[in-house]
């Protein structure tokens, strides 16, 4: 059982640390779209203190597209300020695909406008201009994800 | 309509940055226990760009216990890896506190042992040694939450 996790050009290296965590420890794979605001080799990694990498399962990719036609039949959903649905109105099964876009920006148009039903949001209070941080986005949705299979080997 | 999150003795600025952006998007008050491992003044939170600090609700307490008289009469849960029960099977409701441990060592023993019955966990696979990020604990025991309440005046 697990769950996929997609990053789309994601920018800032701790975010993307924390979500690697988050997948190590929710049996999540981790798939990143290039390009990539930091760097992953080894020696970057271990000065950050990211213990937990070599537990990872995580794949790099050089488009959407390139992901896309590897895993044509599974099911995607994308996380967007956009969406109409609440990301606690949708029905997650095992081998799932959220997509979350970069920090800065979030999903291109043309993804999101791929598969619109698959759309959904975190919803919160429209106080500021702000969005929550991009690993608490994750972290939400895919403990939502996991609560709704009562949490598989988890404990 | 809102929450209390408590952070006991945080460590590390980015960890508490988050959280504060979530509470300003859940609409829920921060409270924190000091010490604190960095500093609070203006001039340090500028430059983070934490912008979104100044619609936050925050109190700052000299420990735990000046807390607990303030809001004797209140409900109190407890996130800790020591709990037996799952951060879902609880009830939430509005105006309960939910107290986070400190990042390299959780609660104290004493305060955790207090109210054996309001401790709650998030679950993981027992991997490595690590627990998640504690921006992304709170953000996923918020959103549990808020989720049972209906997500209040959020969209």
């Amino acid at each position: 059982m697990s769950l996929n996790i997609v990053l789309f050009q994601p920018e800032i290296p701790q975010n993307t640390g924390n979500i690697g965590r988050t997948c190590v420890l929710t049996n999540s794979k981790l798939h990143l779209i290039k390009p990539l605001g930091f760097s992953l080799e080894e020696k970057h990694l271990r000065r950050a203190g990211m213990d937990y990498w070599k537990h990872l399962d995580i794949s790099i990719y050089d488009s959407f597209d390139e992901l896309k036609n590897k895993y044509k039949n599974s099911n995607f959903y994308f996380s967007t300020t956009h969406a109409k649905k609440y990301y606690t109105d949708v029905q997650f099964k095992d081998g799932d695909f959220i997509v979350f876009g970069k920090e800065s920006a979030g999903l291109p148009d043309d993804i999101r406008e791929s598969e619109p039903n698959n759309c959904i949001k975190v919803p919160m209070i429209s106080t500021t201009t702000r969005s929550l941080n991009l690993s608490n986005s994750v972290a939400i949705v895919v403990y939502e994800a996991l609560r709704q299979m009562n949490f598989p080997n988890m404990r």
